[in-house]
């Protein structure tokens, strides 16, 4: 409280993600005012169309300043604005042969930040969204343990728990452009993703109590819904990060995501993230199911599959604008792109912007926390004056990798490929503000 | 992948908070595996309670294993299990004298992890939960601006913005403890408290495209709703960190946080944090408005009024055991204390734990990230032998302000006050695992 208000006026920061933030405090470094220094505009068009009586402050005082509003304890488990009905997860109407083995996707087009509230969270399931009594619920523990167990929820609350940010992704998120399938719509190419808080028991606490007997190189997790999904998982992984989850962004986890127990790899494929999980089993070798023999294994250019490929790799895409929220009612003038970047391998380090379809490219900037294996907020300031874009984003981790351009993917795997996509998406801005999914190809 | 699996089996940590994760993993530091070397009794004690039969893995197939779930996609904006309805906002019935100008509190005991649900966050009203169509919500800008202004909806999304996990907190949250109401619940004794992610617009943003006139050290934001609440804001907290909020935890502001913005000012009173914001005076001096001069002051000792005590200093409380949430049903053995620690003044450094009231304090783990002016979640392991006792924790934030016990505050304060209480809450627990909210005051 003892900064001169004139330093501070003229010392301000556009962007201030909490990351950076506790520096900036405490080397009390002034930072840049170059990146709003060309934000002037909206002040003097807004100002242009209301007319102010200075008579008559506030301006409006509509139907809502007039009455009482509802009790305040109308709704004691909340939920959204009337006016927001539109911001829902929505199926691909011909991707699924039914609507139980079925996806619905995330509506990134009106999420902000990097957390996506449960109920908007992507969902996939193999046998439809089962309802677990939890007083019911058993986790068997088997197979190269010490001595075999069975868990309650309680036991496994019982362990000492952690609480972290990730992402989760579906293999196959962005798979329907490998072909072109050309959705116009960021939800469809980018919705089988979300980030949470999730709070659970790490299997690695859980294991040191049970006791790994030697040779217990893989682990099989197994759910309990009827379509029984399973995958091999690496001890490694198993050992390193791995979570047995019961908790989402606070509260418990919602039937979609596996109440009451699920596990969770962070930045792997969510496939292998077990819901409704009835079992773990060790033994030396992986078990070969169909998730991953004749799913979830990458078609490569000569016709052989690739197996085992489990960490995302960086990705990105541009969230505003994009097919569903797109420009036709902007003005000319500065207008930001913003967008989310993402790795299972690591943290973002960096994210370019392209509005020329990648000639040219410069930084963005971050506009939320970098965590490990996260979601990331970025965006870029720029003009539009009502000219054509073809609006790009790339991110890079902290393995070095950076996103490859769709023909350097093609190029390295072929075109038959569902899973792992992350090229370089491109939105067409046309000059009407008109957005679409269009794919460029470098000969 | 190349680490060995035995080191990896040897070396396990019990508690790995994302912050401390990235140096975790650069530096290659194994961490102590004190913590868990004695946790030995969960998977002795599950064993006995159940048979495994190895001819019949595994061992319970139950109704929801043997049917098609529901549908994928069957619930759009999804909701929780139907077993977690009691997970609910609650009022106190005799608070307030109308259930328009009311509060409704976050129920900690059923909560993980430091995110909030948007369905759960405390909501408090002066005038009930108003509507308010986002197409006709207009803020105006005036008083010592060079130009006064008003900004639609879509013009205050155009600037850039920034998305920081913050805790919210009102200022008579655990007030009713200053006179020793005693009520038996953490929902009622510190359930005017919730953490979100928020994305919006830091304020200095748009001051800064706008003009702030030599001489304008305060700022009135005041609400669109019947209540028409307001309160002064010193300009050097505008231009520090505050934000115009339209988004909390990835989604729109729900009504009852002030859809479609509200003014946010991390690690400061509730109140201020004007929700349904229609305007933003600037002028050379303080308002003096009803909510920060009858109400919202603090009564002192000698009957004087404190003002302007706006941000929260340290506190704290243990979750798990709580009076709702108790150790009835719970073994001999060890057990977890789990509890939550926040700051409106900057990073919690340190939680101590206390099982005989105080006389004796051991440091707790921190298990999650550790945010400034936000919720950090701690954890205390030990052994619970159906023995009384009378648990406690206290925080300490990195201004080096540790909360006062009771008597301390008292002292300090004297025993009229309603707002800013943080003393050390003291819960007993009984041998028969009853826990309940009691006060001890030191001769």
């Amino acid at each position: 409280m003892k900064i001169k208000k004139d330093e501070l006026i003229e010392n301000i920061n556009t962007v201030d993600p909490q990351t950076k933030r506790r520096e900036f405090l405490k080397k009390g470094v002034v930072l840049s005012t170059a990146a709003i220094a060309s934000l002037g505009g909206i002040a003097t068009n807004a100002n242009a169309k209301y007319k102010i009586d200075k008579n008559n402050l506030p301006p409006n005082n509509p139907a809502w300043g007039l009455k009482w509003g509802r009790d305040t304890n109308h709704d004691p488990y909340g939920s959204p604005s009337k006016f927001e009905k539109h911001v829902v997860r929505r199926e691909v109407p011909w991707l699924t042969a039914d609507k139980k083995a079925s996806v619905s996707f995330t509506p990134w087009q009106d999420l902000k930040g990097i957390i996506v509230p449960n109920g908007l969270h992507f969902t996939r399931c193999h046998g439809g969204v089962i309802d677990i009594n939890p007083k019911e619920y058993r986790l068997l523990i088997h197979g190269l343990v010490k001595k075999d167990i069975i868990l309650t929820l309680e036991d496994i609350k019982r362990y000492p728990s952690v609480s972290v940010i990730h992402s989760f992704e579906c293999a196959a998120n962005n798979g329907m452009e490998w072909r072109g399938a050309n959705l116009n719509s960021l939800q469809a190419t980018h919705g089988m993703l979300a980030c949470s808080e999730v709070t659970g028991v790490p299997l690695r606490t859980i294991l040191e109590d049970v006791g790994l007997k030697k040779g217990a190189k893989w682990m099989f997790p197994e759910g309990s819904d009827p379509a029984g999904v399973g995958r091999s998982i690496p001890i490694e992984k198993v050992l390193d990060d791995a979570i047995l989850v019961y908790a989402q962004n606070g509260e418990a986890l919602r039937p979609e995501q596996g109440y009451p127990v699920r596990l969770f790899l962070p930045g792997w494929e969510g496939v292998m993230q077990i819901k409704w999980l009835r079992r773990l089993k060790f033994d030396t070798k992986s078990w070969m199911v169909r998730e991953e023999s004749t799913k979830y294994t990458m078609l490569t250019k000569d016709g052989h599959a690739l197996m085992y490929n489990w960490a995302f790799s960086a990705n990105s895409v541009i969230t505003s604008p994009c097919p569903e929220r797109d420009w036709r009612d902007k003005k000319r003038g500065f207008i930001m792109i913003e967008g989310i970047a993402w790795s299972g391998k690591g943290t973002i380090t960096a994210v370019d912007v392209s509005i020329d379809g990648g000639k040219t490219w410069k930084l963005a900037q971050f506009t939320s926390m970098q965590l490990p294996k996260a979601v990331t907020r970025f965006a870029f300031k720029t003009k539009w004056n009502k000219n054509s874009m073809m609006i790009q984003s790339r991110a890079t981790d902290d393995t070095g990798f950076t996103q490859p351009t769709a023909t350097q993917l093609n190029n390295a795997r072929g075109k038959e490929g569902i899973y792992h996509r992350n090229a370089i998406q491109t939105w067409e801005v046309k000059s009407n503000g008109e957005v679409n999914n269009v794919h460029i190809y470098e000969s």
